[in-house]
């Protein structure tokens, strides 16, 4: 029997940055059901963004231990967008397909994506609403008071804020009224793949202050029993960084990224 | 044995305008794979749109047969959005989780939702990826060229029209390299439920003389084995109605809709 000697690189292979939603749901997944993968840190402000290519340069004053996959992420993945997975031949992206994936080849719990064909459509039926709903809404707080600032020196007016606090409000109602109503979990007792989903992104506005569990206590509740269900200490390690995201101001942005990105993200914004 | 008398209402009813891409993809789904179901016409222009709950006003002289279901659909359906299943005491919204959910419950043919977890995961990937990018975009040329201006008096600027075509441009180059790449379907040999999901998107153009296909061999390909794995007489039912949409500008509006639409397509087309 030969054994090739790099077969250590055969395995599992996640590229993520934590500052992403998504890849949260992918880490706290993986970690939760103790599959064994390489932790591949892909750097979205530097790497990728918004799944568009970015530009060559590069800021040495500024490089983490991450940066070195970056031709290898942009290689396997041509969508330029995290999470992906790597596992031998095949490459995925989008965070529902490598969550379904992940809890096929390893048999996860049967609660995450339920084998009772009404509690998964239940589950299907969130994570398809999700996306343009509270995808669509959640994280915008971010980039109105983080990022758009970061990258195009402009600061937006306050009345923005509210717009889009304003519409994620629609989508909560909806979320506690057509989802939760009276239950601890999207689809009963117990946590599943569209709970996961659904609370990575709900932890993105609270970095920036925009705490949207304050004066909802359903959606509290919910979240404190999400939060038991993973594990507070892995919950709280996978958000660590979304929870100091102030922090990013500070971090310098290679110029021809920023001019590479304003007139998009200003577009983005209106 | 006792059979209820309403034993027959029991059954599966699908609720649809075959105006709406995702309807159109449940419907031929469900008679391509002789699935029987009662047919619950939703009148998108009447009853809702948008997932929007509709002002209760309607213009008696433009009844027709499917209205005497929106009574029903509203109480049912908290999302107020086609396409939507009632299956016993199930409902459900969301086309992929009705596809998914009739395609386990009818044990259809496994080439629509492989049981090999990596084309499965390939189906996934562009089900999830489907949403923001060729669903987004596919569906606007019909806003701006037809709707908006039905609805808001408003003709817009032809520049705008070229703006969303743009984007879908870029969608489809990245659904030509990503996805479909050099096999027939996207997913290799036999038709799945990603291309079900796409076609119906981008036939939508067509209707308003927008014609996606042209200048794209690749594309049109692609359509032409969509439409011989799902039958050409069936494709050409379930697009009668978008093919010839033109005839829709004719069409009286109920003022109090157009009122209370005007601001929210503004809106969404800025």
């Amino acid at each position: 029997m030969f054994i090739l000697k790099n077969a250590g690189r055969m395995g599992l292979e996640l590229y993520l940055d934590l500052l992403s939603q998504p890849c949260r749901a992918v880490y706290i997944f993986a970690k939760k059901n103790n599959i064994p993968f390489e932790f591949k840190h892909v750097e979205l402000f530097k790497d990728s963004i918004l799944g568009m290519k970015m530009p060559g340069g590069n800021n040495p004053g500024h490089s983490h231990e991450g940066q070195h996959c970056r031709g290898e992420f942009g290689k396997m993945n041509i969508l330029k967008k995290v999470p992906a997975l790597k596992d031998g031949v095949l490459t995925l992206a989008e965070s529902t397909a490598i969550l379904l994936y992940l809890s096929w080849k390893y048999n996860t719990p049967d609660h995450w994506y339920p084998s009772d064909t009404q509690k998964r459509a239940q589950v299907d039926e969130y994570l398809s609403w999700h996306h343009t709903n509270i995808r669509g809404n959640a994280g915008k707080a971010l980039w109105i008071k983080v990022l758009i600032p970061l990258f195009t020196g402009q600061t937006l007016p306050p009345e923005k804020l509210q717009e889009v606090m304003d519409e994620l409000a629609i989508s909560l109602k909806q979320f506690e009224e057509k989802f939760l109503q009276d239950k601890p979990f999207i689809v009963g007792s117990e946590i599943s793949l569209a709970d996961l989903m659904a609370i990575v992104e709900l932890m993105q506005p609270i970095g920036v202050g925009c705490d949207i569990f304050e004066d909802r206590p359903k959606l509290s509740e919910w979240r404190n029993q999400v939060e038991e269900a993973v594990g507070k200490e892995l919950f709280q390690e996978a958000h660590e960084l979304i929870l100091n995201i102030k922090e990013l101001s500070n971090i310098q942005i290679d110029p021809q990224l920023k001019e590479h990105l304003a007139p998009v993200l200003r577009k983005m914004m209106k």
